[in-house]
């Protein structure tokens, strides 16, 4: 069915849903309900399903004129907050959430003589503890590119990947989101700190023994460390592919427990 | 510095932020406006640094004079839209982003025969591909918790927790989002399917060979099958515990390779 000239155009997906992007489309000043009750009768008798608007900050006044027509918030970034109505009146709204987890990410950085870079946040949960310098995974941002921006940022370090170590999921952290904190390990490339003022309160290279023992130091941390000696005895590493899938032509990453291809080719070697 | 009577009452934070929340603060019709600008002299000369409002459906009008008054949109949920401004003009905003990162778990359930579960979906990206069964990980929701929901949701077949097997990490998803799969493979306890009819075109077991070697298997799904088989073969598993944090008195679950326990007690008891 062809969109009439005083219907929002909109885009249609994959699930009969409409999607109005306040940029892409023109509405005269003042014309905006009407224009959005011709639009919605139109979609009702389209089929169409879930109708989404993405609202910029310099159009908030249509904010409660959605509201009033059914409309409600279903997620925001800073400059645009996007609505939705659920359209069909015999078939329940099964739309997904929007994201509800942050992730995080840890360096363990351990340098040649076995010591632990550490920090101590300057706006911390518990004041004085030392943890893993780390943060927010940006937007769009790989996990292990994370860790090492992170380490650098607030410590001055340079690093380089050697294995994820552990995740630790949390509930009911900031803005009522789970956390998701990813511990990666990293080999240093230089020494000499550069500490980020802003953030960090204080940092060193802390023994691991001492680490191990230390009262500021908290359980979780601990166990980060003796996780990763343990996959360095026992020669584990969690690794990263990046990949493209075959048919969507789309980027990921992978992770997972590297092959003991090393220690195959070793054996195929003894063994021919 | 107490709060006068005629300004927003909000709670502070440890950064010197102040939440006002549409539902815990009383409003006279039409003095919104009046309230708000009293209560940014205040938090002005306060010194507070970012002011956040959460505002709720039925006060959407609430959003166009915020926006007029310097607060953009930060994050929304179903109900509610929090708009944030930040006050110090001499120190740049550090606020961290919301969430962007959509949690979904898949379910690689291999039976006593050697077949793995497959379902291909009736809304899929790729029509007629066959997949793990999987979903979105709910608010709340542990991913262990979510993969065997899923998995019984869209199969009717229950299962128990064997090993996280992989993570794959993408981006530019739905919503914007950026996307973290977690395969988790599971032990079936029945076998009779009860496939949801909404979500679920087909459904069922494939031979491991069969799924190796499939035209309809894409390679990534592929490559969880022979990561888990892997794993089989040298008695690894990346397991889950739940702890509790001995300060924050919060709960965590945490993911990682399994220790040598069982092989480390028959060998020193070899060794005794």
């Amino acid at each position: 069915m062809d969109t009439p000239a005083d219907v929002f155009r909109g885009i249609t997906d994959r699930f009969a849903g409409v999607t109005v992007d306040g940029r892409e489309e023109k509405v005269d000043k003042g014309s905006f309900q009407d224009k959005l009750k011709k639009s919605l009768d139109f979609w009702t008798t389209n089929k169409n399903r879930a109708i989404w608007f993405r609202v910029y900050q310099e159009q908030a006044d249509w904010v409660p004129v959605l509201a009033e027509n059914g409309f409600d918030f279903h997620h925001a970034r800073t400059g645009v907050v996007t609505m939705y109505r659920w359209l069909p009146e015999n078939e329940s709204n099964n739309l997904p959430n929007f994201a509800h987890t942050l992730m995080g990410v840890g360096g363990l950085v351990i340098n040649e003589k076995n010591e632990v870079l550490v920090v101590s946040d300057r706006y911390a949960m518990i004041p004085n503890s030392w943890k893993l310098p780390g943060g927010y995974v940006e937007p769009r941002e790989n996990l292990i590119d994370a860790a090492i921006r992170e380490v650098d940022e607030e410590t001055g370090i340079r690093t380089e990947f050697r294995s994820v170590v552990s995740l630790r999921h949390a509930h009911g952290g900031t803005f009522g989101c789970s956390d998701l904190y990813v511990v990666i390990a990293l080999k240093p490339l230089n020494l000499d700190f550069k500490r980020c003022e802003r953030e960090i309160a204080r940092l060193q290279w802390m023994p691991i023994a001492e680490y191990l023992e230390h009262p500021q130091v908290h359980q979780t941390n601990r166990q980060f460390v003796t996780t990763f000696l343990d996959y360095e005895k026992r020669g584990l590493t969690i690794t990263c592919r990046d990949d493209v899938h075959q048919v969507l032509k789309k980027k990921y990453s992978l992770y997972y427990v590297e092959r003991e291809q090393q220690q195959q080719q070793q054996n195929d070697q003894e063994n021919s």
